[in-house]
């Protein structure tokens, strides 16, 4: 997170992270009160204003941007991490048009409903409000500043951006359009701020101020976000591990069932909803899994298999305990085959990371188990897994998909960064 | 909370306190997933039951309590814990009613909301799911035991119940009874673990177990909400002060107005819905305090106000700027005269605890102004604040108020035992 080259940081400042985290968490909370109360129509000017500064400012972003680059490339980060961290004029673009999208989503603030009569004589019900102040911290994407600095504005809440040192330049760049765009829309500028200096202390600073910050999103690897996780004394909606299953069952169709293992774990390895183990019924692995050995064996897959999967996929290897547990984020799959839908459910939780799982089948009385006992943020019927994604379950945009239970499960957009607050309207009703 | 002649703890057992939690955190984590999955008309069964064998067992428990009343004024209790302590025939009654009170509301698990068609082809909805294993940390009051464990099971959730040392033998006399029931209905024996030791170290153990706990819920003063929280490495449903405010507003009408001052402070003083602080409007100031500071007086209650306030009401004391913070919990009244809407909110803001505020006035724009501008968990219009209670909200019954933002605001009832977990219904899409 912190090479070597980073750009310095001014003394005077990292003496004093704490104080310099808190100013920030002060102003945050003061406009925070502003932007819960913003009309839509002035969250979404402010919205298509940044759209706009940034395609404006692009030769800007860029120059930022090349001298991270360059840093970075001196300080031999790899290849991967280069290419997350570069901004070209399409990634720029596609930015933009991500921050137009947010301004035409609904706005969730304000919402009420279910306002019901009581026999009081009261009315009740409950309206959507801002959480308050959002942390996000991450890595190396710069995109991640216009992106999430949108939805945050777009559900009212103040943000506090923490992305890494080798993107700061770039980051930087595109604060100074978002805050050209709160300015300019008549909203607080530090509606949006972006940390000036990467310490890793302001971290740990961020998630120890509950009465500044009221939720932390870590966006990045495993490393970040236990770490947030240990040191946090505010809520975090964290991301761990994406074990997914897709469960073949006795009564599947074999057309879908194809599909749908091939699709699940061939069409993208790195996301966290890629498929790591496949699990198929005993009753119909001979007429499964040879075919999708060939298939895997084409795409350049290794198969790690139990016992009866490598008498029907030669090339498979044999799986260890340790594979049933691995997000592999590689062409590697872990097959196993089980005797049906209890064996099935048995290991995803035994083995699973409760993110995403599904089941292939046609058979009504398996599907109703399945949806209620698989205790996963997503469970799915006859469909890949690499569906569980906040575009494709239509929030517009995603801050962040949860694996914890508390709050928000899965995919977490603008509603996640939202709570209900009760309303009681009564005509001089009393106790 | 540990009076010294509280039943002695087997040695062996506190000396692997932290063995002795993590064998419940496991017997719970196994039960939830049994109770996830449990029918409705299961855990009613196991609720009717336990109604039935409460008041059954109403000797037993009397008895058992009878021995903790002696043993807590021995350790001279005050008067208002021995109050809260005792369990007679009525409050057993009353205990085994709100059982099947909790037995009779709907079953928010499994529900599906919002089943939407996607683009892609899939449809994607949320079920409700429980939250997993609940921690309940409570002082004296016994009925908690009961009332808590129905909560949970009916959400389809284990729980595990620390309650005070005072109360122990009652406790667990009523925990005998919950375990008869669950077995009676085939339903897990660890769905409800009630301990059997009190060491304080069981509270930061549990806290400190994320593996088996999903949510603790602290139940008791300010000391152990804040202790409980401190150490917590597992989410908290926390429940702090109640600086509740009226505004009477300068539109407000004046029958309604004295109607809703009167009943927010007299109602109950030591309830945390009830109004620590009045604010009037300069411009209705005197036409309304002469009246109120004329019935305060006739019910005892002591003000504390700001100089126009004691010009209006001559027996006002002056108020600190450390009143308008205070939870009084007692006849004790913080009255300050404010210049229109935006100083009642701004004083609201500042110094409210962001529980519950109401406004009293006919003005439509100050009631909009008023409901999406003070971020309390429960804003009112022309209602007195002590409406501000789960069984007022037909919630039902209440496991406890949040004064956090984060996943429930104010009173929570069974659904905020639970979360929403995503569903996507395909036909073997594939993206």
């Amino acid at each position: 997170m912190s090479p070597p080259s980073a750009p310095k940081t001014p003394k005077a400042k990292t003496d004093s992270i704490t104080a310099y985290m808190r100013e920030r968490g002060e102003k945050a909370r003061a406009a925070a009160r502003v932007l819960a109360r913003a009309e839509t129509g002035t969250k979404n000017a402010a919205l298509f204003a940044l759209s706009k500064i940034l395609i404006d400012e692009a030769a800007e972003i860029q120059a930022a941007n090349a001298a991270d680059l360059r840093d970075g490339r001196a300080a031999k980060l790899d290849d991967a991490m280069l290419d997350r961290l570069e901004l070209n004029g399409d990634r720029i673009r596609a930015m933009a048009e991500g921050v137009r999208e947010i301004a035409n989503l609904p706005d969730p603030v304000g919402e009420l409903c279910e306002l019901k009569q009581r026999p009081s004589g009261i009315q009740v019900g409950r309206m959507r409000v801002p959480l308050g102040v959002v942390g996000i911290i991450y890595e190396s994407r710069p995109n991640v500043t216009a992106d999430a600095a949108a939805l945050c504005l777009k559900s009212g809440n103040a943000a506090i951006l923490r992305g890494g040192s080798e993107a700061l330049r770039s980051n930087l760049a595109i604060a100074r359009c978002i805050e050209r765009a709160l300015t300019d829309a008549g909203l607080p500028r530090d509606g949006v701020q972006v940390l000036d200096i990467t310490d890793r202390r302001t971290v740990t600073e961020m998630v120890a101020m509950p009465e500044y910050v009221d939720v932390v999103i870590p966006r990045g690897g495993k490393g970040l976000v236990a770490a947030v996780a240990e040191a946090a004394r505010v809520p975090v909606i964290k991301h761990l591990d994406g074990v997914c299953h897709v469960y073949i069952d006795a009564d599947a169709d074999l057309e879908k069932a194809v599909a749908i293992a091939v699709n699940a774990k061939t069409q993208r390895y790195g996301t966290c909803n890629t498929m790591e183990t496949l699990l198929v019924d005993r009753a119909i692995a001979e007429r499964v899994l040879p075919e999708l050995g060939r298939i895997y064996g084409e795409a350049g897959v290794e198969i790690r298999g139990c016992a009866q999967t490598r008498r029907l996929i030669p090339e498979a290897i044999p799986a260890t305990e340790e594979d049933w547990r691995t997000e592999y984020l590689a062409p590697v799959l872990a097959v196993r085959v089980v005797d049906g839908i209890d064996a099935a459910i048995e290991h995803i939780e035994t083995y699973g990371s409760h993110h995403t799982d599904a089941i292939v089948t046609e058979n009504y009385g398996k599907i109703r188990r399945f949806l209620r006992e698989v205790d996963s943020s997503s469970v799915m019927v006859n469909a890949s897994t690499r569906f569980a994604d906040g575009y494709e379950y239509g929030l517009g945009a995603e801050i962040g998909i949860s694996t914890d239970k508390f709050h928000a499960r899965g995919p977490v957009g603008l509603e996640g960064l939202t709570t209900l607050k009760w309303v009681v309207l009564g005509d001089g009703h009393v106790r």
